[in-house]
């Protein structure tokens, strides 16, 4: 097998201003094509710290990739680093340069040239690699069985770069990898239930949980593989969402395609998140119509026909309301399908009876109207994130329940 | 100044299952309280890799903590990787242990019980961690001048325990650190126009882009922070973030309270996210009444009166549609603001005239309706959080107009 070692530079990866992306995103990849990443690294911009890691790893894998570091300004290192490593200049590489100039609309060519001679520099005797999205060169070469890459930490460029010239070098017949999402678990309680099939030694399953979902994703040898999911589908086969569904939108798509029910939502404490979530999924349109986001209790009594003796009786927040915020997005969108969120997020609002956290649902169909409350804890977004997690959940069951 | 080293620990960052939270987050909150963070290393669940990462850095830093491999199950590796390392045997530490099933309810002690022998145990002669939020004890033990932490990676419970265990140690007077936040510029350009400042060398300043946001984040002494600081924000007053906005939402939030204008949205590609982005912010209901996502034709017709010949005639991605949606949501909501997005997402949907990622936009307040259309490049994700963007800049900018 062959392994990697992937490397991110940035200053801003070290004082937790940003994200990495682009590691994990190849650390995928490079595990798509069978290559072993051995470990990810975030490295200061300092020549030194650059230079200490490229001589810790040489000869140790088959391929070393370096994120970041290569812009025009003074705090990016990586490519001075890498000279100072292979104890050689940096030299313009006037054709690679030119042919990325040449990428540029004649009115962005001025500030293209002006960073000609740090963008287009690379070591003595190192190849340049191509940007089709930008204009800092990449940089490769080869020490003994180690393969370099250096690209610019910009996501859109080092992705680009890396599918045109790692990915296609560490392809060799992958081992299978399959992942079973699990909705509405906890974990303890799904690891008891799975653990004929969890504690199997001939494969590797590794358990990760999300808001309201978990992802047991299985690694191994392809009947193995096969076999383990269909036991673990056997055992919560109510709860798994179903093959190439990778999130409860999808699989909410997937049932829309089965039963061509129409949908919709009403929306407050949620905010547009229920709307934005179905909207992620391509060709949603085809079954959801919207979305009534009614934050103030005038908009769920004028737009959604929430009658105001339920507010002033029962408040905002309850089950009577979210009935009524259900059926008015059904009558509203004209559709056959629509759920309903209102709660506390917090952190005002909250009262001894009702406290943050509390949210009620609603769905209605065309035979009737349910609702049901929960009480979530944690923070503002933390609320916000499982109240979609479970009105997202409640329409998916709910329209498997359709049959056509 | 103090140093730290932070290591995540799992099988599933290396093979890109999962992004690290924890470490980002820490790494924030030490830069916070004036501590350096050297390196942050993504290790695999193996015993030989994580005790070679302690060898590397004991004595070299003041700070390592460790994130994840102490759960129950048989790729958990972190704990007897310490015990390993310091030669010394697992033991069950009861008194700490006990403190944690203390925590659960009676039904689920049971279940707390069976992870007694494995979450319950620390090397000998180390001191245990309370977990506030979870089962695992962490691990806590001093070599030279190197102090080790060892906690859960599930992030809730690793930033409780950092939070209660770690940054009170490493509290020392921070550094002053202050980030600017300019809005709409492209980085090459803003970088041009931000030059006199930028090029001071006796401050530190990263460029963090973000979609239509750049994030500009000074360090360094506190009166040369605060001098350029204003250098760039009378560079760009017009487009930078008011001090303690570090969102556009949460400076409409500010506009809000300056105007009491009342806001409400109507949104088609975006499905819901103007809504949810706004409605992020605590406290937004005083001015957010809330936003109708129509995605369906029917649902711009009868929801926001969009006259459907507008329809016919222009199409739903119309700067014509997307006024009328702008003034149907401003009259339903009975708001003074009142914004629209409509556009083509894709992948499907575009045509010659408008291709993907045609978007248009309207904004009608009590004096006049005005729209725009802008052409977006990328996936459907992108198209979205950049429709998003523009539509939330918009409202900011229309808003910081308003006189009181």
């Amino acid at each position: 097998m062959q392994t990697a070692v992937l490397l991110a530079i940035g200053d801003e990866l070290l004082s937790g201003s940003r994200h990495d992306i682009n590691c994990t995103w190849l650390a995928s990849k490079l595990s798509e094509v069978g290559c072993l990443v051995r470990k990810i690294e975030f490295i200061p911009d300092e020549e030194r710290e650059i230079i200490e890691a490229l001589r810790r790893w040489v000869g140790q894998v088959e391929l070393v990739v370096l994120s970041g570091g290569l812009g025009p300004t003074h705090d990016d290192k990586t490519r001075q680093a890498l000279a100072s490593y292979l104890g050689v200049p940096l030299e313009v590489n006037h054709q690679a340069y030119n042919k990325i100039v040449g990428r540029y609309s004649l009115s962005e060519r001025d500030a293209v040239e002006r960073s000609r001679s740090t963008q287009g520099a690379i070591p003595q005797g190192t190849s340049p690699i191509h940007n089709s999205k930008g204009s800092a060169l990449g940089i490769s070469f080869r020490i003994d069985k180690t393969l370099f890459f250096s690209f610019p930490g910009v996501p859109v460029e080092f992705q680009a770069m890396a599918e045109e010239s790692v990915l296609p070098l560490m392809y060799q017949g992958s081992a299978r990898r399959l992942s079973l999402f699990v909705v509405g678990w906890a974990e303890s309680l799904l690891k008891d239930k799975l653990a004929p099939a969890l504690k199997r030694k001939d494969l590797h399953i590794s358990i990760l949980p999300s808001v309201n979902i978990i992802e047991l994703a299985l690694s191994g040898e392809d009947k193995k593989v096969e076999e383990v999911a269909a036991q673990i589908r056997s055992l919560v086969a109510e709860d798994c969402l179903p093959a190439d569904c990778t999130s409860i939108p999808q699989a909410i798509y997937h049932e829309g395609e089965r039963t061509h029910w129409t949908l919709a939502a009403a929306e407050s404490c949620t905010g547009g998140l229920v709307g934005a979530a179905l909207t992620d999924v391509p060709g949603i349109s085809a079954f959801f119509r919207g979305s009534a986001v009614c934050y103030s209790n005038e908009a769920k009594i004028k737009i959604l026909s929430v009658p105001s003796f339920i507010i002033e009786n029962k408040g905002a927040v309850s089950q009577e309301c979210a009935a009524a915020m259900a059926e008015g997005a059904r009558r509203i969108y004209e559709v056959d399908l629509a759920v309903s969120v209102t709660g506390i997020a917090g952190p005002e609002g909250g009262t001894q009876e009702k406290p943050v956290g509390t949210v009620c649902f609603g769905i209605a169909t065309p035979k009737e109207t349910r609702t049901f409350q929960r009480q979530f804890s944690g923070d503002r977004e933390r609320v916000r994130k499982r109240s979609l997690a479970v009105a997202l959940e409640y329409l998916w069951r709910v329209l498997k329940e359709v049959s056509v």
